[in-house]
């Protein structure tokens, strides 16, 4: 790591030759490799900027030039580019964050990790260029997979309309997203690229990108010119330029010579421009370059040499749901299930495998899983949309408009619901049970364990006037948690004999395990608790009510933000039935949270079962001296 | 009327000769002027669909087939073709839907009109009839306008990914969405449309498709070869192309023997297939063709010769908006703003007027309006992102993740929220308060009356490091309803002399005369109020739970969804503050309202000062049976 060290800021690459720089991108290759192979990360991404990185940061002038990626994930090159070497402790509690950070450094623009939104960010960072008269260059690093979002559209679309204000794009296509990239726009992408003219374009290409100098726009003209004059043997224009954008490419993503000079052309060129670049995933690591399914793209600890996860995986929440789904297809031949580009990660690989006509990948296009979904529905089928939890957040309108308006019987799958912790503050699953409450006749199952996974997913697909949504939390499943009765359709997991008790505890979810707990504590303290697992948490179960009347106190633990979730429902059902029992709420405080572990998350947040004991015995202990006082409080009246 | 009126479904088109189409056409024109002049409706788009709905009824067997219309507006011809011809209460409580109603036909399927839908829908039903081995159509009609929403975008990505699945896409291109449509995407459809081949090909196309008789997909090809060997003199084939599906077009939209050609080829080709028709919005009513403005698009009643309203408008929340962002505009340079394709109905034509460079229409594009809009903050200008309130459902994702996230300067001014009525369910602004909720750091305005939104509109664009939202009515502002007090940030509306009382009133926004007239009818039942407006709804001001305490009771009224909305979150403080004092949430039920008045619909869901005061009655009473009962059962214990 002779060079990489020695490398404190971007500046410093300027002294670089090109050997040198060949040698830098080794170095972070193996950097990367080793480091990320012990904490787990996004490998495949990163290795496959490397070159790419480097010529971004020699050609621009970072931080006074705004250099952004798409789905930060492949920002770990920057990273180390901009200072910030020290990856012990990627993802973790103090360490360094997956995904761009502002606290990290000022060369961070943009923090989140929901896909496609970069040329959005970069439209409105070279509108206020504009309009405050500043020259600072706009660089938006995007991909193939994230130019299957809408908002990427709806970005080209407005930043093709204004022809002289710069801003520079760059197409980091490498064919893929999670899994292959789907769609007409991948199609188109794969013609520019495979024409079989492209290996003599990149001679072709490089040779007159080597002979000519950068003297800005005239030479951009000619480089285009000569493009052009190519076009017939050599590749299609395309749609981007259709759309009024200047197009150059594709160039070759690990040919830093190159790179270069098809970033400076673009960066003199005075308006919108778009720079196709090819790149290989996984580049230079053998286990990613020769995994078809991508499973570099996100890993645990992995061994460095093989690329073999070093622990074991137990059994997750995801398996559970996609095994289930397996089972489903067979029995009901009008089950389909829908991906936004994340087949494996959500579970769908086996249902894809025995199904393979009735599974959709949509590309990272949330709402259109979710607007096709009503169609199928409409059409007689019964969709399973299988999503990350975060990421349904795309398609709240059409959740709410074309699925629940119409009364179609699609199944939303949340996966990574609850705080899932190391991915930081962007991928806590912790609004869906905000948000998903007002849509009218939406219904939401929250498992406990892996035997209601299966249990309420079929449940969820057997109502078809509806959407149902169940919800379940990032990896390992714990172990079964026993009803010991049911009210209603709600199950009870613990009770005294006489049936009643001081405190309601309802529990939400995979939180399960600690309400019991909570409920031990308490019995401690002399206080005695009910348990209820509610299972189908929207909407709230009539059987509540009257159960809470039995009780002083009323407490709810869920793993989603308080603000508008399970517990201002219970709430506000008890308010309604006139039930005025007093309640407290437990939950994820209306904050964004920074990564750490799961369980680092919620000690932090005081979701532990410690903690809420504590404050259910202050409040049970406040009501204890209101029931002493009252009679003397009313005899004074 | 005398063919208009003898058709009583689609099949009634098929003994019509070419001349009494024309004649149905016009037939069709006299009938949308003369009776949506009397109601009020979408009276422009409608009139340009005229000759396009009669050829696909024509073509297609509704609702075997399934024609699909984008942002259903466009649909009053379609009605007429399927036994709907009583326009007497167009949008009227028992009237017609201004939108497809699956209640009202079989021959409608989709209802919302949030836009750019119709894609995704066409796109799920054509994979059921997939998959059920189904061979009907189906036919999605969409717009150059709609085409600018992401959703479109994903949808044609996943549309044209499928080679063999038939699906036929009908572009009804009349260069606007409200306003003129903007970006590369319309620019795009302008070459294929301007190309001075344009006339030539209308003329030459025709005589093709006059020619050719009507026997399936080799004589589709065939006319597609004769166009692509015309497309160097003529027009580009295009994106449309690039991306895989196949392009039919431009075809005129007036003429309906080259629509039913077009659409007969189309119907047979077997994949996904694109027909680009060109029409006039407002064909055939002069002031609807002289209009640059788009005046027509959705109208109140006018006067049919001269399209002049009939009412005098008076001053609307919208105007009140408007003037003072042009005062704002000229005070603070670093202001601009952002409309999604909609800057006369949210009140921005006089500040584009004014400042030409600093507004952005981006489109039908609210994704892209909010993600720009963070991009435009984080670039050191303060955007003010004006939208109607149900609108704002589609950027959810990004006012949360790229607005608040990185905590923004962004103020949302969101128009039509609340109850509005006559356009039905889908348009609504009852979700907001509910969904904005459990964003970190956001703040919310609701502004009572004018004098309120020009004062919470500045204290919104004050705030430059989180999202501020303004949210108020459709229609005409009440007069001012003053202050008697300040209590923390909320301002006092009316107060007992000793300042405590029975009930505390929170009076949401423009409900404050409601609340004011609830606390006189309680006044006459021998209870006394309190009532506050909050002025900024979140959060909740940190003086309301010590003012709660000294209330008996606490009201809130909101003009929004209960669920999740002010009232949960006053519940929720009130709970955090340990004041268990009962609280009663009032607000729209949860679930899609029909269409009606705004008053007829408040009066259907109990959101009348008399309800209000009734329930109220009937807790405090309760309340007082149990004050009288609690020393005995006190004792008993």
């Amino acid at each position: 790591m002779a060079l990489l060290t020695r490398i404190r800021g971007p500046r410093d690459l300027d002294r670089l030759g090109p050997e040198q720089l060949e040698q830098l991108a080794g170095e972070i290759r193996s950097f990367l490799v080793e480091e990320v192979s012990k904490t787990g990360g996004h490998l495949g991404p990163n290795l496959g900027v490397v070159e790419l990185t480097i010529a971004l940061h020699r050609v621009f002038d970072s931080p006074k030039d705004k250099v952004l990626f798409d789905t930060g994930h492949q920002s770990y090159v920057h990273k180390l580019l901009t200072g910030r070497q020290d990856f012990s402790k990627l993802k973790s509690k103090g360490g360094l964050s997956g995904y761009p950070s502002r606290a990290e450094s000022e060369h961070d623009i943009i923090e989140n990790s929901h896909a496609s939104t970069v040329l959005g960010w970069a439209d409105g960072l070279a509108k206020a260029n504009e309009v405050l008269k500043k020259h600072d260059h706009v660089v938006a690093v995007t991909g193939d997979g994230a130019l299957t979002g809408g908002m990427a559209w709806e970005a080209l679309n407005n930043i093709a309309a204004a022809k002289d204000r710069p801003l520079v794009i760059v197409v980091n296509d490498n064919e893929r997203s999670y899994a292959p990239t789907i769609g007409g726009l991948a199609n188109h992408l794969a013609t520019l690229r495979t024409t079989d003219g492209y290996e003599r374009f990149l001679a072709r290409g490089k040779e007159i990108l080597d002979r000519t100098p950068v003297v800005g726009r005239p030479l951009y003209d000619t480089l285009h010119g000569a493009k052009k004059g190519l076009k017939d043997f050599i590749a299609p224009q395309g749609m981007f330029e259709d759309l009024g954008l200047k197009y150059v490419g594709p160039i070759d993503g690990h040919d830093i010579g190159a790179l270069e000079s098809a970033l400076q052309r673009a960066k003199r060129f005075g308006g919108p421009v778009i720079v196709h670049c090819i790149t290989e995933k996984g580049r230079g690591y053998k286990p990613a370059e020769q995994d078809e399914a991508d499973h570099f793209h996100g890993i645990g600890p992995i061994h460095p040499d093989t690329g073999l996860p070093i622990a074991a995986a137990g059994m997750d929440w995801t398996s559970v749901f996609g095994e289930e789904m397996v089972k489903l297809g067979h029995e009901r031949e009008d089950i389909v299930a829908i991906t936004a580009a994340m087949l494996q990660p959500v579970g769908l690989e086996k249902f894809a495998k025995a199904f393979p006509g009735r599974v959709y990948d949509v590309g990272i296009a949330e709402q259109h899983g979710a607007v096709s979904a009503a169609g199928l529905a409409t059409g007689g089928v019964h969709p399973v949309f299988a999503v990350y939890a975060t990421f349904l957040n795309r398609a709240f309108d059409q959740v709410l408009m074309d699925v629940a308006l119409h009364r179609c019987g699609v199944t939303f799958v949340l996966d990574r619901a609850g705080i899932t912790g190391t991915d930081g503050a962007s991928h806590n699953g912790m609004w869906d049970m905000s948000i998903l409450q007002c849509v009218p006749g939406l219904r939401i199952a929250a498992p406990r364990d892996a035997d209601q996974v299966r249990a309420q997913l079929r449940e969820a697909v057997e109502v078809e006037d509806a959407p149902t949504v169940v919800r379940f939390s990032k990896g390992a499943v714990g172990p079964a948690v026993a009803a010991v009765g049911r009210v209603g359709g709600m199950d009870v997991l613990r009770r005294t004999e006489e049936g009643t008790a001081d405190v309601l505890l309802v529990s939400v979810g995979a939180l399960a395990p600690m309400c019991l707990d909570i409920a031990d504590l308490l019995d401690k303290q002399g206080i005695t608790t009910t348990v209820v697992d509610p299972r189908w948490v929207k909407p709230v179960d009539e059987a509540l009510a009257p159960l809470a009347e039995q009780h002083r106190v009323v407490v709810t633990v869920e793993d989603n933000s308080r603000v508008g979730g399970v517990g201002s429902a219970v709430a506000q059902a008890l308010r309604d039935a006139g039930v005025d029992v007093p309640l407290r709420d437990f939950g994820i405080p209306p904050r964004f949270l920074d990564h750490a572990s799961r369980k680092e998350v919620m000690a932090e947040i005081g979701l532990t079962a410690p903690d809420i004991a504590r404050q259910v015995t202050g409040l049970v202990a406040k009501l204890d001296g209101r029931l002493v006082d009252s009679p003397t409080e009313a005899a004074r009246d």
